[in-house]
């Protein structure tokens, strides 16, 4: 563990920590328990990100302490980490926002779970630790059959893609649909979820080099790299699509409503297209919310359209939907019992990792679900590195090539 | 029957009239069966609207000759008549959007109707006549023991609110609402269609005079000329409504919005403040679109709303919505059947007190459905004329006061 450093000045004396970093950035006394976790140390690029010792929190009143078997890497944590997301804490922290793992602890008046539940948590930021304090309203009980890998990959991209496909844009039967993205795990799991409804048509847009390997999932793949994937969807939909989810922004954003049908819904869930390289740019940024064309209430009303904006974790943790969250994630684990939600895991990694887990997410390299496990050793380097791992993932001492889907 | 003209000179070589118009124009010939029917002569106050002899239509390929029973007046036959709606027919032609009746003739080519099927139809324009040409894919077969009203009442604004409410907003279990109009036909129906689900609170607005007859139906009301409807019902929902359903537009677009609470839904479906008087004002018109707020989508995706816009004709004879309006009108009359929907007959109305009927629509004295009905006499004029009605409604011969709801 070349990486790990000890929990010193570093990260105590910085102003507002979280309050899961204030509790992990108490001075680690020889006899409170430590643990290892993924600290984001400023914003900026993958050399911001250290695996450090911190001191296992306890849990308050309301809260259990969960020790991590797996944590989600999702794309807010690259935002997150090039400071592009407004209500992250200040730095130092720890990353990610989801995790398995089973309950150790209780904290005061907690009575609907009992050390030893199988949970997957959620939380605002923390989760890439060995353990984590978190509230019971952020904790999901997992069925008993069901895996630590694919209780932290039926987390947030399942919850979000159910919300969106049931509750913003109100899939029903023979509808047609676009997803970004597609062999990411949101996009996958829109592609699951889909199979509740019948006659479904899905387009989804995807690298050339994944259709192989999610082929069975959708109706039409394109490459928007390779060809434009408004006029290639329209030559077989020439009358539209019934709902649009979009990841992107931008320009994609005006594409994407003028690609729906009367009584379509066109879905805003993402802002990728403001992360074009390795660390923040404000004219990536800018640039892309520039590019969005402001919507009249009187052309929907013309034109017979929707248009919606979702932010799971917005929703989750600062609009108070920790109920309807809640619910979702009932449902999915349903779901997932009686086979009809299967997660695919792309690639799991170890703390020190986590720079190259996220190059492969920022790069659209993954299949699936990318999972950061706790206990999991570093890959041995390889001998040969490429320059663009070694320049992207400089801060973790041990790079290797990236997996092969599992 | 005063006002009666015969089809003269008035009504021919006036440049393209529609369809329906023009079947009605052929000089009727002593032999050619003749009937009554609402013509709008120009765009403009009551005193355009004419009860005159037009020729029987001969129905067309795919068409079918309903004999007119009962016509539903809309909010849309006042913005048409006043020349507000983009894509009406050149003046003169026939008013009138939906009717129910019974096949008297086939065209050629229709197999899945026959002569003396009971039918709802809607028409782009014309159903305010005896008789009525119309393409099968707007016509609805009508359960037995539905009457005549309860058909033209169950059309328009009952597909309408069930559209808006099941598909375009996604009403579940739990949520809140607020229509505008309540006491209207449409308010009634989204009164009665949320019955489906459960544990729905509904707002409403409607005039003082109004909320006895409708308490029962709605939560809340609130009259808009006498309180803040925001501010009276973030009291009782300090987080908001889950979903908005606006006829008004203007700066009530801009309130409807701020109004929602996370994950919700606002839906513009009509823009009735446009409508401020017995003519058309472009002042009113553009001040409605001047005082709403465009939409960033990157708000919606900050405060994860929903905007939609909702125009029914415009869906179902320009967007090809056909398909989708018969599946709801077999469901509203199947609703109607097991005694889930039953609509409110305001009141009916003459040929020749059309005027006077819309006069009364504007000023949102009904309650429920107004019909017009081509066998109804019209009532006596009384002997005392308010001054209101006399000048408002001068163009009809019979004038009389508002009957009061069947």
């Amino acid at each position: 563990m070349a990486t790990t450093e000890a929990n010193t000045e570093q990260t105590t004396g910085s102003g507002e920590p979280a309050d899961q970093t204030a509790a992990a950035d108490a001075t680690t006394k020889g006899t409170e328990p430590e643990m290892r976790a993924v600290v984001l140390q400023s914003f900026g690029g993958a050399n911001r990100v250290k695996v450090m010792k911190k001191t296992v929190p306890t849990p308050k009143d309301g809260e259990v302490l969960v020790r991590v078997k797996a944590c989600g890497l999702n794309f807010l944590d690259l935002m997150t980490r090039q400071g592009s997301v407004d209500d992250c804490p200040r730095t130092p922290f720890i990353l990610g926002t989801e995790c398995s793992g089973y309950i150790e602890a209780l904290g005061t008046g907690v009575e609907d779970l009992k050390v030893g539940d199988r949970v997957v948590a959620f939380q605002r930021s923390g989760t890439f630790a060995e353990a984590i304090a978190v509230p019971t309203k952020y904790v999901y009980e997992m069925p008993n059959k069901m895996t630590y890998e694919e209780g932290a990959a039926l987390g947030v991209c399942y919850a979000a893609a159910y919300m969106m496909l049931y509750e913003v844009a109100n899939l029903t039967k023979g509808k047609t649909l676009l997803v970004h993205s597609a062999g990411g795990n949101l996009g996958i799991a829109v592609s699951q979820l889909c199979k509740m409804v019948d006659e479904i048509k899905i387009f989804g847009t995807a690298s050339t080099a994944k259709h192989q390997a999610i082929n069975d999932k959708f109706d039409h793949l394109f490459d928007r790299t390779a060809c434009d994937y408004v006029e290639a969807i329209k030559k077989i939909e020439p009358k539209g699509l019934d709902i649009v989810l979009d990841c992107l922004c931008g320009e994609d954003t005006n594409r994407g409503y003028d690609l729906l049908k009367p009584m379509g819904k066109y879905v805003l869930y993402g802002i990728s297209n403001v992360v074009t390289g390795e660390t923040r740019s404000f004219f990536s940024y800018a640039r892309t919310w520039w590019n969005v064309d402001s919507v009249k209430p009187g052309k929907l009303w013309d034109e017979n359209k929707s248009m919606s904006g979702f932010q799971f974790y917005h929703f989750l943790f600062n609009q108070g939907g920790e109920e309807a969250v809640t619910t979702v994630m009932n449902e999915i684990f349903k779901l997932h019992t009686v086979n009809i939600l299967n997660p695919i895991i792309d690639s799991t990694y170890a703390f020190e990792e986590v720079g190259e887990a996220m190059l492969k997410m920022h790069d659209h390299k993954n299949v699936g679900k990318i999972l950061i496990i706790p206990e999991q050793e570093p890959k041995p380097k390889p001998v040969t590195v490429t320059e663009t791992a070694a320049s992207e993932a400089s801060s973790t001492d041990d790079v290797k090539e990236p997996d092969t889907p599992k």
